[in-house]
């Protein structure tokens, strides 16, 4: 039995063990969860020496624990492949909106609904199981593979960077994998070569020092909950520019070649629109969708709040209102200076009669990797051989600061090769994996290291 | 002994009762303090037997009971009373700012600090006392004293209405008496003779039908948390006038007498802004403060939120964000007309991308009192012998939508005879009552119904 025979037999026993590892609540966020997250690393750690890596640590960070994995016996002629994921998931909620319990996942036709199933559990699985499959029936991997697995990706990687510059020589490898984006359709694989990055801060405006009553005070305060509402209102201009200035004076233009390239991945405005679930698009002015949500910078408010959030009514003129905000950046926007600049603009437009703080909460850069290293070219491959159909080459709207982070800190370039699909829901209720792409990624990634190993 | 003296007397125990009272957590508008509400309202009923009503009923309505008693031996020649307060209180939180734990009143120096001390548990049980004071040493009352104690005047009395209705003959009288109010300071009495109305939205805004990963559609999604901040933003033009067109229409302009009068009532801006804890007033240009947050309609964002609340960070693009808005309203804008208004209003400025549904959950019209009365006349007195100084007549920015009710339903006037201070924190963490004005307010009730007797 070969390894992609191997792969094939076992696809039930692969699936219990995926179930299993989404059992556990890795809410990396979340304080009250810290045990789990925990307890998924000890989890991966076993799975990992089970699957054949001679070594296999829970190594400590200042913050949530990294998973590292290597199988060198590929010697130093072959490759060294670093592959990365993130056992820790984003928050369920809001909880009311789960049709299954998302720690509880669940079958239905062919997907497994859970949180973390397609972000990033199921992806980063994938090529455990592909090296158990080499592992078991080779008894070798035709490339040196070490595995970096993050319990904090969710909550932007605070310990990462340190984690890697302190282990530049552990991480030695020549090529980076992620599995942590979608491909555009069930039959129609494709290899993201572009990501986002991300500035994401905390905004608070305090009017008065206590609450008061709207109807004592009402019209001779200013309403703190008003006032960030007009200053959320001038983060964007009337053409859907983000209106901070000098946003936009470091980003990298898209080139007419580029944008060509983009413009011909299959798109369908019907299926995106069913997809989202929105009435209508929306955006920057002069850019199609597609450059709109993987190619240009965004700003979102993802949360906000004020005052009394309960049932009923209750007549309160707040002391304090709250936003947090992210910002999607791209080549070559620094995520500092553009969270200097969004605070400066912030403060500049608020009202006298408010006090405002920004807190950045996290960062990262943004990436472009080149399209025609040996490892694209394997990835390449692999994708046309077990989805029947060659890949096409997209950017992703999502940020993966890991990319940006190996490529600064070990000198490799990373290929993103996806397994999720568009409409997973990812940090949404009811996220799921579609199974048929978890067996399908595990044979991708068998042959890729096959191919890279030639 | 006389009424006054008892009063003095047994102020301790007066004391006791209330903070028995204060400790009840009839908040109303949370509907798992319902039995607590039913509590507050038999332990009222148990009072006003105790007190010398010969008659004392808890009475139901659709929602919250009423609580009705009534002495009526003063003869059909001497003037009834109905004396109105409210027994419910608003919610408590944020509950992590209270010195004290709100529902455990607690005595520091000359204020009891509790939810529901002066708004309105402290202010109605001034007149139980009263009415105590002179039938346990008289035997007999002055004048007639019917009571209406409602338990929902923090949800909007929403059965108010058609309880007064149904029993128009019960509660006939010649004038109501009311304190929910506030004096402008310890020693400088006040009669409010204006009060505004108010009307109260919900509005709730979706973008795509379900949430979204904002690296993913960032850029590309209409933001219902952004799109709902220029809503909000639209509200107000640059002169801190309210901008949904037609809104100024119908309100009553201030006569420059009554501007003048106004104006005489001792207002320190440097104590105000202790009071409300703002570095610089704000509000409609053209105004002063006090007329601004008195005498003109206003607009405020009592709650709002949307997207991922909790600690942390989460790359949300949320499918809904909410707001709740009251407008206070002067005479004669009618709650039902601005509500319609604005939800035509924020509908218009919505962007197409979003939908917007606007849901009213209360209103209540704004009232101005004669000053000339008979009763307004006793009260005078009243204020003048009890404080040793004349009280000014003045407007206030609060609603109390009974009073307008009683003028249309009852066709009687009222007299907003108030005890609280500026400071005490109505609807805020905090919420004190100062004792001295309790003791006071007895003997200043005692003397109103006196001087209205003779």
């Amino acid at each position: 039995m070969n390894a992609l025979a191997y792969a094939r037999f076992y696809q039930n026993k692969f699936l219990q063990e995926l179930q299993e590892f989404l059992r556990i609540p890795s809410v990396s966020t979340q304080p009250d969860h810290q045990p789990d997250v925990e307890r998924a690393a000890a989890w991966l750690c076993e799975q990992l020496s089970a699957a054949g890596f001679p070594r296999a640590d829970v190594m400590p960070t200042a913050g949530h624990p990294v998973v590292y994995a290597e199988w060198m016996g590929a010697g130093s002629d072959a490759p060294t492949v670093l592959i990365y994921g993130h056992y820790d998931v984003q928050p369920p909620d809001p909880m009311d909106e789960w049709k299954t319990p998302p720690f509880e996942p669940t079958i239905v036709g062919d997907d497994v609904f859970a949180r973390g199933a397609s972000d990033d559990k199921g992806q980063m699985y994938v090529h455990v199981k592909a090296v158990e499959a080499l592992a078991k029936t080779n008894g070798s991997l035709p490339v040196n593979v070490k595995c970096i697995f993050e319990g904090e990706e969710e909550c932007g990687s605070p310990s990462l960077t340190p984690f890697v510059h302190e282990h530049i020589d552990l991480l030695d490898a020549d090529v980076a994998l992620i599995s942590d984006t979608h491909i555009l359709g069930e039959d129609t694989p494709s290899i993201v070569y572009g990501l986002r990055g991300i500035v994401y801060v905390e905004v608070e405006v305090t009017g008065p020092d206590h609450d008061l009553h709207s109807g004592t005070y009402g019209g001779a305060v200013q309403n703190p909950i008003n006032a960030l509402c007009g200053m959320i209102a001038q983060l964007h201009d009337e053409d859907g520019r983000i209106a901070i200035p000098g946003f936009y004076d470091q980003v990298r233009d898209l080139s007419a070649e580029e944008r060509q390239a983009l413009a011909k991945a299959p798109f369908d405005r019907q299926s995106w629109l069913q997809e989202s679930g929105v009435k209508t698009d929306w955006g920057e002015q002069g850019y199609t969708i597609v450059e709109r949500a993987s190619a240009r910078p965004t700003l979102d408010v993802n949360g906000m709040w004020g005052g009394y959030i309960q049932p009923g009514a209750k007549t309160v003129l707040p002391s304090r209102a709250f936003a947090k905000i992210s910002m999607r950046l791209v080549p070559d926007q620094d995520p500092e200076e553009i969270a200097q600049l969004a605070a400066d603009y912030l403060k500049q437009i608020a009202p006298p009669t408010v006090s405002v703080k920004v807190r950045e909460l996290h960062g990262g850069d943004g990436a472009i990797v080149r399209r025609d290293s040996p490892a694209m070219q394997a990835a390449f491959q692999a994708y046309t051989e077990v989805f029947g159909r060659e890949p096409v080459f997209v950017r992703e709207g999502g940020s993966i600061p890991v990319v940006a982070l190996f490529q600064q800190a070990l000198d490799i370039e990373t290929v993103l090769m996806g397994f999720g699909l568009p409409d997973d829901r990812l940090h949404s209720p009811n996220e799921k994996f579609h199974l048929p792409n978890f067996y399908r990624g595990i044979e991708t990634s068998i042959r890729f290291m096959e191919v890279l190993g030639e």
